[in-house]
């Protein structure tokens, strides 16, 4: 597929679009078949026991798999998570960012799905596994119900 | 089912386990099939458009479900979700907080299944739907890998 | 909602268009928020020690969720499921039918999202939990991609 | 992981164990890291238009998921699934077997998380993706509930 933004495109649109993460999020890596993306584990983003939070892991996901649809279409703010399922695999390690890699596996005129894979930095077995499905808005202008 | 903790009890739980959340989510009404939880919808939760972030979307239904679980088996802090699967349906109202109301399924020894439908408050039609499975911990002081 | 398809439009409907199923899987009711539908269990949708098999339940809740939007829109054959979750709770009782009761909770111009719980008939809890999505096709004569 | 039974030990216990699937759904290969699945395609999987139906992809994944486990963990006939959830991206090519790649994510005490791209063969793109969470039983006898 065609890269139609690039890491550095991709950061700017999310420090852009969506301040309340910024600096949270980051895209680390795009290439033709996914993208890499990290979450930068602060305080926020702990549970009782200092793991990462569900919530927090779901976010990563959800942020990753939007910029890797983003990075084929284009812009296109107005994409929309239709359907999300994650599995919670292992307990992330303590003290260190989380890294979600994603893969693109259909990018259609209407649905585009995606899943990715999330480890703690420098671990070898998977955190979570999570695929989702995105709602791509028509190129026209006008807005419909989907 | 036997309710082992109420309203109080898991808000009061809430509170002291989660003090990153405390305020945002409130556990509003227990039954003896489920539980209604709130997300008291604040700028921190929005996305572009000013609709409610998927991800606050999953922090509701996962609090909710887990309080629905803890209101049955007593205040478990080591119940931990493995899977989750959500459908975001519609675009949450403007300016009001979300209801989760949630329903356990299944209580087993070692999983629970539950479900949840989010609503704008004073909306009909849910905007999303989740479920969850929770693995609970033995209640012996052994913790074993699931 | 409106109902497009009564109980018998839909038992003649999969008579006709699904005649490897046809006298396996009947519709039992249409309301105005749902559907039932019976799994007639034989011998070939057993596992061994004699449970009827996951296949056979995913295929009933498909098949139930299927009519329950045909009922709404009408026989459009070409709607097809994007997306399926389930879980299974419980293992069903022996020697007696499976019966889905299922809810569309979106009638979308594009996507609709359905959920079914399945019963062993007779019995209060659940065996299975589904939710799934169906892409309706575009009502001009067009195919397009989803 | 050290492998427990290779492709003729898992064909021969599906021969046994599931004889009302056998000569459907065949063990290709067993991998360290996952296994390969085919459907011979027969007019019992096709669906209106002649395309394979979805409980049939779901049944091949299922069966790929359960082998990938068993040849991890040894013929446990008990470990049933818990979970599922799948994505139907691309209508399968007509007359040609499908193929489910899978791997396993996780392979706990309690719970196996695996996931699977199905393929129609000789094709580059997946026709779905399924992931999916079994229970396993304990190594003793004692059969408990889940």
């Amino acid at each position: 597929m065609t890269i139609m933004m690039d890491k550095d495109a991709l950061n700017a649109f999310l420090a852009r679009d969506f301040p309340q993460v910024a600096g949270q999020y980051l895209v680390e890596a795009v290439s033709g078949s996914g993208l890499t993306a990290r979450l930068r584990v602060a305080d926020d983003h702990l549970r009782p026991g200092g793991t990462v939070s569900g919530p927090s892991m779901f976010a990563l996901a959800d942020l990753a798999i939007y910029c890797a649809i983003l990075a084929r279409v284009g812009p296109v703010g107005l994409a929309v998570t239709t359907n999300a399922s994650i599995d919670f695999m292992r307990k992330p390690a303590a003290g260190v960012d989380l890294l979600a890699e994603c893969r693109v596996l259909k990018l259609g005129r209407v649905l585009a799905v995606a899943e990715a894979l999330i480890f703690s930095e420098g671990q070898g077995d998977p955190v979570a596994r999570c695929s989702m499905t995105y709602s791509i808005p028509p190129k026209s202008s006008e807005i419909r119900g989907v």
